[in-house]
């Protein structure tokens, strides 16, 4: 079955360059408030206004001084202070200390600072302690050497972290210009799947894919919108689907497995997808279907079949659905961030896939034990109550027999 | 300076064992859509409301049948056929086998599935291929095997991921009761703060402090309620400290360091603050202060008093503030998640001290390299176009003299 099928790492480069292209695209923006903009994607690069620093830095409490002379471990002068908001005082005087806090302007005249523990004061004086000595520049950050005025502190593209808004915040940006979120159309397909308020009958099964892609969709910071659920029937898959690619990505599950009541290509097909593959070589998610379907002369919207079940579901949009979605949400980071872990437990290859197992992951505090994985038991990838009780995928790669307790083992850990 | 101080291991000891007894405090609860759960805390245990699977479930598109027929390799009757959602069939007669899709019940009487793969079809007979057999059970997952009616699916405590939503819709649960949000007072101090939308004189810097830990505290699931930047004065800060404790938690930061200014620690004792430590031995961050204060007479709010360098305080509220969130947003997972990279440039360890350096973490695909990090170029922690470069920390645990390139080191991420 699998002879044709792209490995999973072609299919991840194929995905990395299509989601790379998307990147460049121009995509609308918004501005946000500074508050806002946590985990937004930056749509320009965030400059510099001013010297970072824009005075030379204190970095420790202490006493701003010339080097040479604090060497000399003769008494100096105690000319003054300064409190981290003061302004700058005028030149030091010669033979002169002058009092500073971390984070503090450094006095005109002053090359280095003394830490206030390496010191000793008497009456108004204070003297390096023998055998210390310091050299210039020591414990002062010099005007400009963080980020010259207007030179580019975060790049366009960054989804933004907690330290890039300080980096934005001391730039003076209280609002920035973000990617607007991109929608993605979620359709989920099946004859056996009644709603989550509804009791199942015999046969049926609630829907689980929509709220959980829908959740995975949100939390990779874009907008879901969820689509009524589609029967098995070529015709109404087809109508769902034009309606579907309005948004800026499709997801649409179930319907692209061995089965003959599989409906989901032909439809495909239909609305004139360009096929970009139609499975990939692994273990859950074997069927995942990915194209593009042209929504007028000019764009084209990705597309992505899902396998039904939801843990295939969500290892394919880990793996490749959510790559793409960077992309359309402008970041410049278009690939899953695999962790590693040790292996607790043996785990089993397979031959000719990829497997990515749902697993736990302890992790534990710094100094004690590297994270640890291991595979949760389950009755195969329908098992949700397996599912709910891991955190990530353990990952087998093609061509490994088994994996053993010990072994360093590659993480993609939920979120 | 740093006897008598906690090591990391030691305060981050006392913060799990702090933040275990909070999450077993009864907070306030709210029910929410399922669709608004995902990184929200389970207030109460998801139990299963029937049967998992409820029928006997096979996981293969194929044949049931059963398996001592089947293993005969002669041609056996095909009997009619199951799409998954189509009710149960009545019983599999005799010889016979029944076409049936994956995620389908699998009609009484069979009790395997041969695999479409698996077998030959000549004019409505079906027969398993030699010499391959099948046992009793095969590709079928027994009814309740995943969970029993009634078993917990989820526990309370859990920070919901997409996959315990998943699991939540196979129960039926279409809204579910989370804990409240806790509320985190961000109270920031120093004269040397102006706004973000100011121009900072001479010695002044912007207040980047409150926009990174509002960020931080809301990426953490939590609402962060900024309060106005204090100057440093020991009435204000008191003041505004009592207003505060009206939070959950408190984050203050500045004025905790060893420089004469400090107001912080007078201000904490004088509102009848119990501390817990005034320091620990990690740098960045080491002047970080841990206390309760009362609120009333059954309750005293937890305050982390941060250092006012933004790099500090991030450092600390990873490793010690976000903890203790976890444990107020009712979640059992209380312990920061350290993961570990390849590290590609040597860093220096420091007497005395565990060091977290803000460093860049590459992740590559799956087939490729594990994980690398290497320290960001810095001049201190003040230096937030540095620390925007960065995205973890990597850790250099206290004893450790250097770590070198290619040794596995734990990083914290940022988010």
């Amino acid at each position: 079955m699998a002879t044709g099928l792209p490995s999973y790492d072609e299919a991840a480069t194929l995905i990395a360059a299509y989601s790379r292209e998307l990147h460049m695209r121009p995509f609308a923006t918004e501005v946000v408030g500074l508050r806002q903009a946590a985990g937004r994607v930056a749509a320009k690069a965030l400059l510099a206004d001013r010297e970072m620093p824009a005075f030379p830095r204190s970095t420790r409490d202490g006493f701003a001084c010339k080097a040479a002379e604090a060497s000399s471990h003769e008494f100096l002068f105690l000319a003054g202070s300064t409190r981290a908001g003061d302004a700058p005082t005028g030149l030091l005087p010669a033979a002169s200390v002058w009092e500073i806090m971390t984070g503090a302007a450094v006095p005109a005249g002053a090359d280095a600072v003394a830490m206030l523990e390496h010191v000793e004061q008497v009456a108004g004086k204070v003297r390096l302690i023998p055998p210390r000595v310091l050299e210039p520049g020591e414990n002062v950050v010099p005007v400009g050497v963080e980020a010259r005025t207007g030179e580019e502190v975060v790049p366009a593209g960054s989804r933004l972290t907690a330290s890039q808004i300080a980096a934005a915040a001391a730039c003076g940006y209280s609002s920035l210009e973000v990617f607007k979120k991109p929608r993605v159309a979620i359709l989920t397909t099946g004859d056996e799947l009644v709603g989550v308020d509804q009791t199942p009958g015999p046969g049926k099964i609630r829907n689980s894919n929509a709220p959980m892609l829908a959740a995975l969709v949100e939390q990779a910071c874009a907008e879901p919108w969820v689509l009524p659920v589609v029967r098995d029937n070529g015709a109404e898959i087809e109508t769902a689907l034009r309606e579907a690619i309005q948004a800026d990505m499709v997801l649409i599950s179930g319907g692209v497995s061995a089965g003959k009541f599989d409906l989901v290509e032909p439809a495909l097909a239909q609305i004139g997808a360009r096929v970009h593959f139609t499975g990939v070589r692994i273990q859950p998610g074997k069927p995942l279907v990915f194209c593009e379907v042209p929504r007028n002369e000019s764009q084209a919207v990705p597309v992505f079949g899902l396998p039904g079940n939801p843990i295939s579901s969500a290892a394919t949009f880990l793996l490749f659905a959510h790559p793409v979605l960077s992309g359309l949400a402008g970041s410049n980071e278009v690939r899953p961030r695999f962790s590693i872990a040790v292996l607790t437990r043996e785990v089993k290859g397979k031959s000719g896939l990829t497997r990515f197992v749902p697993s736990a992951c302890a992790f534990h505090a710094v100094n004690e034990a590297n994270p640890e994985v291991a595979p949760v038991n389950w009755q195969g990838s329908g098992d949700l109550a397996a599912f709910a009780r891991a955190n990530c995928f353990a990952v087998v790669p093609e061509g490994i027999d088994r994996l053993s307790a010990g072994d360093l083992v590659r993480i993609l850990p939920f979120f």
